[in-house]
């Protein structure tokens, strides 16, 4: 499979790796938001969180967390970020499930995403519909 | 204890909600990164992930993988983002551990965070760092 999160994983491409258990990986991103910025994957193959099995969703965070208080050591931050970006239009540029462990400093004027208004029942209609949806699943 | 969201998990105050269970919630945040932009919080108190028990983290996490399909099919989003901000310098303002998830369709303009590149050594001193301290922990 043509993955480079694959080829890292097969220490077939390089990487500035932090963390490492029987199945997850943790490693530099090249091209990081802050220095330090630390993605966390599952080894095996997944596209994304929703094609994650449970199992592997449990170790990631579990893994996750423990990576994070490495960072923010490793990094003398005050906080972080855990992201994950699931589908191109959110932003996923690797198909291969992963969280992003970002550490932050005061004032490093990371810009925060606009927060909007509600229009009137916009959001009891929306709610009602995601309640639907989630007595289904 | 003057938390909102624990006023939220009493029933004090209103909230859209839109998944519950034994020991976790989910609602909307009044003021959306985008409509149908959900909190997903452990019911009891902790201020952030770190300070969360790993069996909360693991329960959260399953807990906000079926609240993000009901949330993608509610909104008829094509992907989403699952962020947690630790600390007030990543931008957390309820000292209550949440998960948000942020529903995306294409073309929405919600900007990406500026990318930056290493300085010559700056990314292995930091990844011997981290895994230095990934290794006491």
């Amino acid at each position: 499979m043509d993955c480079i999160f694959c080829k890292i994983v097969n220490k077939e491409l390089p990487a500035w790796l932090v963390a490492e258990t029987e199945d997850y990986l943790a490693f530099l991103d090249i091209k990081p938001v802050q220095p330090g910025h630390t993605l966390v994957i599952p080894k095996k193959h997944y596209e994304d969180l929703l094609s994650l099995p449970e199992e592997s969703a449990v170790g990631l965070i579990k893994f996750a967390k423990i990576v994070a208080k490495a960072v923010v050591k490793g990094t003398a931050s005050s906080g972080f970020n855990l992201t994950l970006n699931n589908g191109v239009t959110a932003g996923q540029v690797i198909n291969h499930c992963h969280f992003h462990i970002i550490p932050r400093l005061a004032h490093d004027q990371l810009p925060a995403w606009p927060h909007k208004d509600y229009q009137i029942n916009q959001a009891e209609d929306l709610s009602v519909k995601i309640a639907a949806y989630f007595k289904e699943l």
